[in-house]
């Protein structure tokens, strides 16, 4: 719970120094090895001291795995959660009737050693499609989790599949004079696609939040930030994200009408968007985290669209890992984004550099746009004239390394 | 016109020999070199003795290139074209006033040279978006086409850009006692995503197909063909598909009430289809040709959705080029196609290896299947029990070439 707080440049929020899932008072989190993986930590665990309001948003894939079934019905009792164990390497998914036996049974191994009621344990799987849990192991490495031992590092470590680093974040501010912390860990990788969340997430707060409130700022902030990220379009049958609300900051009861909602709504988006923009940039083999951002769109939905077409683009993602400037590409994308506009009114920038003006293109230096390709971070500009709808979107560029992970990831 | 027919597995036509888009009687085509490519073919012409009976489907792309504004003008007069004069290397879209400027140029100058009226041609173009045509190479090699040399393979060669092979096929068959051909071309790698044609393809008749018929043929099978391939998803600006019917074999006009209507209707699709499955196995960097056949659907409509959903995942495609049976990322794409279904009913083979029953994995060799991904055509089955939908579709597998194509090639 190192709080050394670096940044000032928010209005509402400073960004935690090493922030993670645990920073928030009252929660803790940790990872072991159980053996699902060859060598590196595959079983997590979250803690919270109290029973924490809660929400979930879950995966639209019809393939729903079995663990997101068995949270949904722990949150459906009290809306609460005290504690949530993820394993990685295998994804409960596609497994019928074990599967779902296996998740019920996780979930009652990891309450039973808690000494708390199952419905207060959500439990999350991610890895292979369609192979059963080793029963054994999950349950050998539940009974060795030590909550007195706690390490979000570890936590942010065994959530991990083909992520190449840990996700992690936290935000403080001020809430009713109390000191109110946020804090995230995500992981996801590959199949990665804006349906709902499409990878893990648990973000917990250590403020006190109506639980309405929590559900509807966990679906509005996914929308805009979870939702808004693609790596390779295929949206996976095992993602979710988790809030969790304990109270211990003492705050008044946050919910739309408390006049700080605003600031620990702004803080509450940092987090996700971050972690969502971390996952994008450790999209399976990408070299760069591309931004893509529409203005002017008639409508909101519109420049989602549109925004999601260019950074989903197979041939616009190949152009930026080999930088160079096919501002064509981004054209076609919108064209096909299946969103009506005029032709003749768009805009279009690759980070400084306008490339095309009143919908033709413009010469530009293309020296200079090869040297800003190389960038860590490509922002894509995209202006209509139609409206006022604004949206961003994240995705990585399309590399070798993606088709080399992918052709062999099970194998 | 080599007519050695070898193929008498079909009932209602024969596949001829080296059959081409010049196949049918009347039509001569051709190629040459203008000077847009280094060295390559790069204006094709087509041409048809008697102005014939002519329809098109164009892609969908809201920044629809130039010259097939030009050509849909010319269709409207009177619905006949006797000729198609096409230029790679620039796909003369996002070009503006002067793009379609120079697209009407390049009409009349093919109309003046074969002494035809403009809208007797239609003019297309395929490669980089953004740049204009330097129109005096291409005039130059419009006056250099010779009708009296007519070579369809240099048609074929001179439309392609990343492709690395040609696509062309004819079938013949008898109506009203008389043999009728139909012969086909086609171009298209990249950018290549179901909605319209998404690439170019050129179909000749010598049938007499009354006009209505001929443009509601050429949409349904549309819709089964060429909207049914997938190499990246990106649906590019130039597409189209023409059908020129110039009646040279003296049937009876055809249309729905025409006792042989079905057979013509079978070899035109034939035709199509072959060309879409040619398209289909030269995607960018592909190395196999994939087939999704999807049965036992509710609808057809998602049927369709489910196949495209499969054939289109990059997962999918990596997993096939890795010969991995990753059967948990089709069931992955299923799921995410949009379509509600029972997840317990479905059934999924690769090949001739079960590898889902009932919603469940099945036991597989995986050796065997591994064999099997190994063949230069992958089938791909999924079986639902919600009623009578069925559809396939065709794309390719994800390969590290793909990517390299795509990084280096406007540059």
């Amino acid at each position: 719970m190192t709080k050394a707080t670096v940044s000032t440049e928010h209005q509402d929020y400073k960004v935690i120094h090493d922030g993670n899932v645990a920073s928030a008072k009252g929660f803790s989190a940790g990872g072991l090895h159980c053996g699902l993986k060859y060598k590196n930590l595959d079983l997590g665990w979250i803690y919270s001291e109290v029973p924490a309001n809660a929400a979930g948003v879950y995966t639209t894939n019809v393939f729903q795995a079995a663990p997101l079934q068995v949270t949904q019905e722990s949150l459906k009792v009290e809306n609460k959660l005290q504690s949530i164990v993820v394993n990685s390497a295998i994804a409960n998914a596609v497994t019928g009737k074990q599967g779902l036996d296996n998740a019920y049974e996780m979930r009652h191994a990891f309450a039973d050693h808690l000494s708390i009621a199952d419905h207060y344990v959500a439990v999350v799987s991610t890895g292979v499609i369609g192979d059963q849990l080793p029963m054994d192991k999950v349950k050998k490495g539940i009974q060795e989790i030590a909550l007195e031992q706690p390490k979000a590092d570890h936590f942010a470590q065994a959530i991990l599949t083909t992520d190449t680093c840990t996700k992690q974040v936290a935000v403080e501010l001020d809430i009713d004079g109390e000191t109110v912390t946020i804090g995230g860990v995500a992981k996801g990788s590959g199949m990665i696609h804006p349906n709902m969340a499409t990878m893990l997430s648990f973000i917990t707060t250590d403020a006190a939040v109506d639980q309405s409130a929590l559900m509807e700022l966990l679906k509005g902030t996914t929308n805009e930030t979870f939702n808004m990220i693609t790596v390779d379009g295929d949206t996976s049958t095992n993602d979710m994200v988790l809030v969790l609300a304990n109270g211990q900051a003492k705050n008044n009861k946050l919910n739309a009408d408390h006049p700080q909602w605003p600031a620990f709504v702004s803080g509450f988006h940092y987090v996700a968007e971050t972690l969502a923009k971390k996952i994008a940039r450790d999209g399976e083999g990408a070299t760069k985290l591309v931004e893509v951002q529409v203005k002017g769109a008639a409508t909101e939905v519109a420049a989602k669209e549109i925004a999601k077409a260019i950074v989903g683009s197979n041939l616009v993602k190949s152009a930026i890992y080999g930088t160079d400037a096919n501002w064509g590409r981004i054209v076609c994308a919108v064209g096909y984004s299946g969103v009506p506009f005029s032709a003749t009114n768009i805009k279009v920038a690759i980070g400084p550099i306008v490339v095309v003006e009143e919908g033709l293109p413009v010469p530009f230096n293309e020296e200079a746009a090869k040297n800003y390709l190389m960038k860590e971070t490509v922002q894509i500009f995209v202006e209509f004239q139609e409206g006022e709808g604004t949206a961003t979107a994240w995705g990585c560029d399309l590399t070798y390394d993606y088709v080399r992970i992918n052709a062999s990831y099970r194998t």
